[in-house]
């Protein structure tokens, strides 16, 4: 995964990203494990264009990013309500994750 | 512009974005006239895939973002050390923009 050339203007899509910090050392098994479990957020009806990123400004202490695309709203909606995006965020967000921020973007 | 697709993947690539406030009044003139001038950085060289943004998650409260991604550090360099984007930061940034964050992304 990683950064992807773009092509064309798709007005209504939504890209949803959360840049974030891990409560775990750097490198450890415990990060290795939470990256596994958050890349398989990818396979969740609607999701698309993927990405799990490496936060690298030194203008912000994240260290991480995830950014998704959804082509509108209800599936946007429909992924935050899925069973497999609720158990990942009780099971590893919350109790794994520092600090976050969420940043979604949309055509103006 | 404005939310694209993307294929392949392409590391060393750096995805520059910056969410944003205006000390304008939604929908002003003077907002306007900022986003246009925004708008042309897209025109530095080293300068790909420039999007300019609505920033529409209730999370937070930034209104715009800007994303463009550089082939490589050096490019990134280029650009911010770019008559172009100095005067752009000092004529039109810091008086005009009223609380910002940069976050920056890169293949991992």
């Amino acid at each position: 995964m990683g950064l992807t050339a773009r092509v064309g203007v798709t007005p209504g899509r939504i890209r949803h990203t959360v840049a974030f910090t891990l409560a775990h050392a750097e490198g450890s098994p415990d990060e290795r494990a939470f990256l596994a479990a958050a890349s398989r957020l990818a396979e969740i009806p609607g999701v698309e264009a993927f990405e799990l990123l490496a936060e690298v400004s030194p203008k912000n202490a994240f260290r991480f990013g995830i950014s998704m695309e959804f082509a509108d709203q209800d599936a946007y909606e429909s992924y935050n309500a899925h069973p497999d995006h609720v158990r990942f965020v009780e099971e590893r967000w919350l109790p794994e994750v520092a600090d976050f921020l969420e940043i979604d973007y949309a055509t103006r």
